[in-house]
């Protein structure tokens, strides 16, 4: 292990593609815009495909390209290990790299089943005790506008928890003439919209009100169930949601509806979330991802209102590193803020913010969204001991029936 | 009865608080901003406090008061029978004015059970065949930019639906301090924030889609139990809903997320509705009234998006008798749409919509929910046979069970 | 004069369409909602077209028909009148109101002329010694969001003004071939865009500010010449000015933008008005009638924002009438507020503002835009002193000079 | 030159500050995102302050640090000059560098007056004989909802313009306690919000519209005429303007307002515009910067409104190399994009837009402003002789008198 003993941290990546163009640019960023106390080198990047991980490389200067992600964690100048691969990889290579005394980074969902994430949540403990930090990528959790959403809550400015509605709505599968890929098929995937982004609003809400989801009550739905292979001939079978929505609760006693879809037309990457409590609300939209909306029931009455926030300001969540006020910022700025947080948590020996085991909290909640929609939407606990195959089927415990 | 052989129909109203302004005024403005082939005499009112029903007469001109409503309905210049009271008495009135031949304007939600409602249905139908009509008074299907809504949706504009999501927002009892009154008492209100704004949202959402709510899956709160009493001393025990979440299905396959509270923090009076289809997608929010957002699926990609209808042009519903485009109605304007609605359902001797068989429905979806919230969120079919005691506990048959 | 000894004031309107729909409401509702001082009697509506004034007459109440303007003035019935008809009309038939003792209501602009106007204000300022009241039509003040964006002006909450925005935007002339009418004739509408919307931002903005325009710089431009006539062959002239753009000097020093057209697509009846000011901004657009925005330079950086308010609670102007929160109000409102501001000045023998003093000052700045536009922009102060005839050419004297 | 032979372009950049980091961020993302036809080396960059210097290069991995800009010019790997500096050295470098052969990016506004500008437009377009490429860093003209309105526009999608509104509003001067900078002395940044900010709504609408503002009417002002110094006692004087407001119209007729002021409390980078044309509209916001809002009269009444479009489509200008759909972009994004047309019209020999021929004509725009303002608003054509001296005074040609 070198990163102990310099000012700098090898990273090295798997995965090349969206995910992994945002984690470059993201490592990249950290070193550029922040003064991160390790200062991340873009050591190696590792893809099946050697022309397309070579390409990305020269894109964003990775010095080294493996077309093994086995190599890839056997090498010594990789501190850390960056995973950007389908969720069905995450549990053995997450595993395998903590086992080489590697920090890892995975991308969200955490696993395909609780059962994995409870096998990686366990490795990473194990691992941590060694001062080796795990973090999932929930990267939302790093838009300032949110973060500052926290900040709010936790200095109680809404008061109590009443109400949560949250929904992540997409709308590329309205089309029932979009091709088949992996991401429709349950071995791979894991779960559809549910896992793919009902669990960031499932992370977010319980990042943002810093209370826990302790049950639910869902349906789910798939609405086209064959669809066209985009090479050649023939359809594949869509063995994933399509549409999932569910009510909770959260462990104040807060109710919450939620809503996870790729077919609500016309919405390309709503994030919206509302909290409401008994001194104040918040209110999201990720399409307009720079605002905050908050309103303040301590205020006169004449003057009251939702106060459109607009998180650019030197004071707000990340800011400071980058533009005035009023020079927005996009999607992937999320990326360089989760490189630059975990760069501090491992300098620190802080805590790298969600762990792993925050990681198999949201999957839990996802095995009970599916258990709940398998057994007529009855309320179904979330425990610490259910868990369900990677199609999906609930085997449920006791605390289910 | 008078209103076959006139141009004119008398009104009598029982009520006279804020629902009884309302309705004034609409009849009012039927007359002086439409044409309806009947025109509305404002001829009793009835209201136990006769000082106070005097006083709303005498603002709006109703020529006579009554202070038992047995004498309004007995009336013989009285043709049709406007009920604004609370939800308890208006099955006794109601049956008893169908009785009379009268024609009946019911306040929503139409009952406070079931089986009242099923008694109300039934009388409505035998009524009907003597050419006497019936309307539910759920005004907020005649804000224009719904009843546009559910003319492009009936037009195909939105295509096949995929999902619903639906809220009705306040916030005025955030406030543990807010004084109990009969509506916090489930004998005189029969529901909470369920019946008394989710009542709306149910009916908004099935004219809308013109599809019926088909199943649900519930949860239900009370935040807080006791309110100080507003005259004195001691306090009231709360024994409705403050809020009602739930689940459900629409008979041509569409999810739906609902909520009702009076906990929504800065919400003042927030319907908002939000329907997605195949070919296109709607929203609107009631605090913004005179706005439709629709999004159309066949247009080209270079320039889609929600677009902001201001639903003030004359080929809008209701509006060629109004204002110049972009002159913005307000609240009570729904009042003048139905009170139009009506006359000239009656004129014409064709449906009045909703009809009290409409009401049942929508009595029906409250019972499933509170069935459901009563039994673990467990899946409730709307079924034809199901009912409940005013005081919210289901008497479930075979089908909710 | 029958008004000071009765709790009664008997109204004579002059006019019976658009505007006189809208005053029409506005009596009735006076009585309906508020409690006046004095109650408004519908006594005579005055129409040359005695079949379309009688059709007024019937759809509001109003007990008798006139004819001619004389007729109704001479009536001992009417204590006030309220004159609904095109600007060229206005001086002779209000100063003939004053002289026969009776209150009066004029709709804006005061006048078609500086001089014209200044002959109004000097027979409202007689009158006034005998407690006759004149007020100008500028409804628009009697929004509740302008109503409270003034209260907040006044109480210092923006601090001292440094910028002004001031846009009236409407559409319906962007076809070149919607027809000629007597709005687009300058001997009849003294001006066009500028005179009919642009009066209504120029006293909005004095109002708000309480401050005066003290000096403008001004472009005018026709888009289309000539429209085809509403009925048979061949077109007419446009002799009025399709849009102003000026910009202007409030008397605090802050710096100022105004618009008025009738050219602006899509824009329906977008009245925006936006304050900067050292310690806060306001802004409005009256597609949003309800709402205004507020921000407040005193409160924390972390959440400061504009405020959406919602101008419907209680405490803000007007509304402890009208519904309960989050029930919005549309635009006849502004006559209900109107009708009731001006029965209570009477009753109170209060200035009733806008005076015809007011009035006039507007005409100033209006004939002060039309000389800047007429001399190649150069700055013209709204002196005391100049005028211009009904055709908007400027007889400058030296201060335009 | 070495630019000719091979694949990658050697780039000096000048300043290493807020734009320093803006620009080094673009040419880098350029290379990881799209793929140009040449590829940018980060050579060198230059600065007085060696340190400051350093720490920007050791950021973005410029390759060597030069303290002396005549040292960077002069280098034989540097094929760009990319000039980050203050206003007035623009004309110094420039020159230097279009003389030595390199192709040059030049920082708005291209110079403090318009004798420097022509000067660099005529170095510029003798350099463009030889092949060498000149282009005015205006990259709000590369916000993709920007570039979609052009291309709407310029495919007739809003007919003939009649209406331009145009805004860059500010707030960071409206505490008079805000410290003075090299920004409020005319000496060293020529205007103030006029030059800085306004001369980007100049371009913009011009861009955006394809016509040429003709003439305008202005007035500005100093609302704070001394500030604290930053470090130390005493104070400095302003000597620019704080807020400019001018009328203007286009080379088509239309007419337009403009206001830039950084005394806009609550507005923080508002650049706003309007375009109101005879068969629509556009609108936009940069404080919400990835829509843009279009109306199209040509649509159906019943369903007409204006769109919020999401620029984040693949078939958006530019976004094609980015995120999927909804993902928003940033401030930022802009010099990327910049770089990447400016190496693609080096590689083809095509002009690189905006020319410095068209940044000497926002020279004119803001010196025909001044010449305004300092002559009693009169109107000045914005001609092809006139000139103003750094300070703003104009020396006004017979075209202005």
């Amino acid at each position: 292990m070198t990163h102990a003993d310099s000012a700098q941290l090898g990273i090295g990546m798997i995965g090349y593609a969206f995910m992994g163009m945002a984690h470059s640019q993201g490592w990249r960023n950290a070193k550029s815009f922040f003064d991160p106390k390790l200062e991340p080198r873009l050591v190696a990047l590792s893809g099946r495909d050697r022309a397309k991980a070579e390409d990305t490389a020269r894109r964003f200067d990775w010095q080294h390209v493996e077309t093994d992600w086995h190599a890839l964690i056997a090498r010594d100048d990789v501190d850390l290990v960056d995973i950007c691969t389908p969720g069905d990889t995450h549990a053995e290579i997450a595993i395998a790299a903590l086992a080489a005394g590697k920090h890892v980074l995975c991308e969200k969902p955490l696993a395909n089943s609780v059962a994995e994430a409870e096998r990686m949540a366990e490795a990473a403990e194990r691992a941590r005790a060694d001062g080796v930090q795990t973090m999932v990528g929930f990267t939302y959790r790093r838009v300032p506008a949110l973060a500052l959403a926290r900040r709010l809550v936790r200095s109680g400015r809404i008061g109590r928890l009443r109400h949560v509605r949250a929904q992540y709505l997409q709308d590329w599968l309205t089309d029932p003439g979009a091709p088949y890929s992996w991401r429709l098929d349950a071995q791979r995937a894991g779960s559809g919209a549910l896992g793919d982004i009902g669990a960031h609003v499932i992370d977010l809400t319980q990042f943002l009100t810093d209370e826990y989801i302790t049950g639910v009550s869902a349906t789910m739905d798939t609405f086209v169930d064959e669809r066209p292979l985009p090479e050649g001939e023939g359809t594949g079978r869509v063995t994933v949601d399509d549409a999932a929505v569910f009510l909770g609760r959260f462990s104040g006693g807060a109710m919450a509806t939620f809503e996870a879809t790729r077919y609500a037309t016309g919405r390309k990457n709503a994030i919206r979330i509302e909290l409401n409590g008994t001194e104040g609300s918040l209110a999201f939209d990720f399409e307009d991802m720079n605002t905050l909306w908050f309103f303040d029931s301590s205020t006169s009455t004449e003057t009251q209102g939702f106060t459109r926030i607009l998180a650019t300001e030197p004071t707000h969540p990340y800011l400071g590193a980058w533009w005035p006020p009023g020079h927005l910022l996009g999607y992937e700025h999320g990326f360089s803020h989760q490189a630059v947080d975990l760069l501090t948590a491992i300098a620190d020996g802080t805590a790298a913010e969600p762990t792993f085991a925050e990681g198999l909290r949201v999957q839990r909640v996802i095995a009970a969204v599916q258990a709940s929609a398998a057994a007529d939407s009855r309320w179904v606990p979330v425990g610490d001991t259910e868990s369900t195959d990677s199609t999906g089927n609930a085997h449920t415990t006791s605390e289910v029936a």
